[in-house]
């Protein structure tokens, strides 16, 4: 006899619960979950590289728009106040001198005084408008994480803080590209418009199926790729530049805010 | 027997012409100057306390919406390449330990290479969007600088730094004022929507006749007074704050940049 769990939607949970979810160990993808809520890229760095990092996302506010930035040591952010921000994330990125060197679940054991924490806008937050307006989201249907890929776009470098530009891509039906540019331009805070339409190799990207992070999605007939700009690119900035350490989020595993994502739409 | 001097409409110069104008020491305000160009506040302090104003920004993006942030010692900008920092404003104002020591109309001497200058946002740029809307401006008209108010909201504050937000005023036909927000809101780097319409006192603004910063301005029947964040809110940080040196814009007398202003304009 097997006794059933009853599996809420993740589309439903809310962020409260959701991040519950994730402070228990759960490892998955953010796309989709508590729908209707901001959803937040994290990056920790010493005090002494955060300006280098706030100046980093000031000259690249598409890929790294600013939510919040905690006071040294904080473990809260106003975006969530209940959230602890070193076990609420589905997972964990650690780095040293620039290399990946552990992919937790949980960085309490990492946390010192000396860390300021980015929280950063993140396409996910665009997507509950996007579906609202019936646009397909190919990632989402195929229950996979949103593929990534590193441009030769550069970013405007910033002290020590240098690299390229990470972006997401969404497969769209040709005949409503339109309306998701026009919806997300809304949605400057959390990335914007898309920073390129139709052609892979205009940034430098030399497979679509092959993504630097995340899952490749399929597309279907029909469909154009469309880039936006990605919270990932400090990680990316983080592998150019090599401070001594950071934390970060793992790509598409984000921080579940508080904040309707109405918030950050405009118009 | 007089000589007749071509005085071109202000509204009309290019920003290298107004930028040339106040070069030669003119002091004049900048409101309905080179139409069409974003025009930006200036605040410049020593690197140690560069972190706190970029935080200080972030942390309020209503009031300072940063365009720009120089590297140190640096008298050149991005959004007006051609410009020099030190001699293309109107006026500026020099603070030593909070107080106001200088207004000056250059500040060649007091550069140095430790200084790092912010670039925020101004509502002067939305005032031609108003104007093709037919929306009228009263302190054009009357040819005085806008008036400008140190409310009892306190910015939310940035390690040393902490103060009152300051709001700019405009009287606007009632009829006119959901005009007003719609077209202002849709452009957040140059303060957005409106902080409040209607009641001085809710602002804590004693008396709307006698403003803090620039000139008093007659409303006319039907008026409504509609308050915008502004970017003089970091002097106002600068005199609750004292840090030990610090050059700004003198209020209404802003950088005119290159950039146009259909650039901070969103939907």
């Amino acid at each position: 006899m097997t006794t059933m769990i009853s599996v809420p939607d993740p589309a439903i949970l809310s962020p409260a619960q959701a991040r519950l979810t994730f402070r228990s160990g759960t490892r998955l993808p953010t796309a989709g979950w508590s729908q209707g809520y901001a959803q937040a890229n994290l990056i920790a760095v010493p005090v002494d590289w955060a300006y280098d990092v706030l100046l980093f996302c000031q000259r690249n506010p598409k890929p790294c728009p600013v939510l919040d930035v905690t006071d040294p040591g904080s473990t809260t952010t106003v975006l969530a106040p209940d959230a602890d921000l070193r076990t609420d994330l589905p997972g964990y990125r650690v780095w040293r001198d620039g290399e990946l060197a552990d992919e937790p679940t949980d960085v309490t054991g990492l946390w010192s005084g000396e860390l300021v924490t980015f929280l950063i806008g993140c396409s996910f937050t665009f997507e509950a408008t996007l579906a609202d307006a019936w646009l397909p989201l190919r990632h989402v249907e195929q229950e996979r994480n949103v593929p990534m890929y590193v441009t030769d776009r550069m970013c405007r470098p910033a002290g020590r803080l240098h690299g390229p530009m990470v972006v997401s891509m969404r497969p769209i039906p040709a005949e409503l590209v339109d309306t998701a540019v026009r919806l997300t331009g809304r949605m400057p805070d959390v990335h914007g418009a898309p920073v390129h339409v139709g052609d892979p190799a205009a940034l430098g990207i030399a497979d679509v199926h092959h993504p630097q992070f995340g899952d490749a999605v399929a597309a279907e007939a029909g469909d154009v790729p469309v880039f936006w700009a990605c919270g990932v690119t400090p990680q990316a900035a983080v592998m150019a530049s090599r401070p001594p350490f950071a934390i970060t989020h793992q790509p598409g595993h984000m921080l579940i805010t508080d904040v309707p994502d109405s918030v950050y739409r405009i118009a």
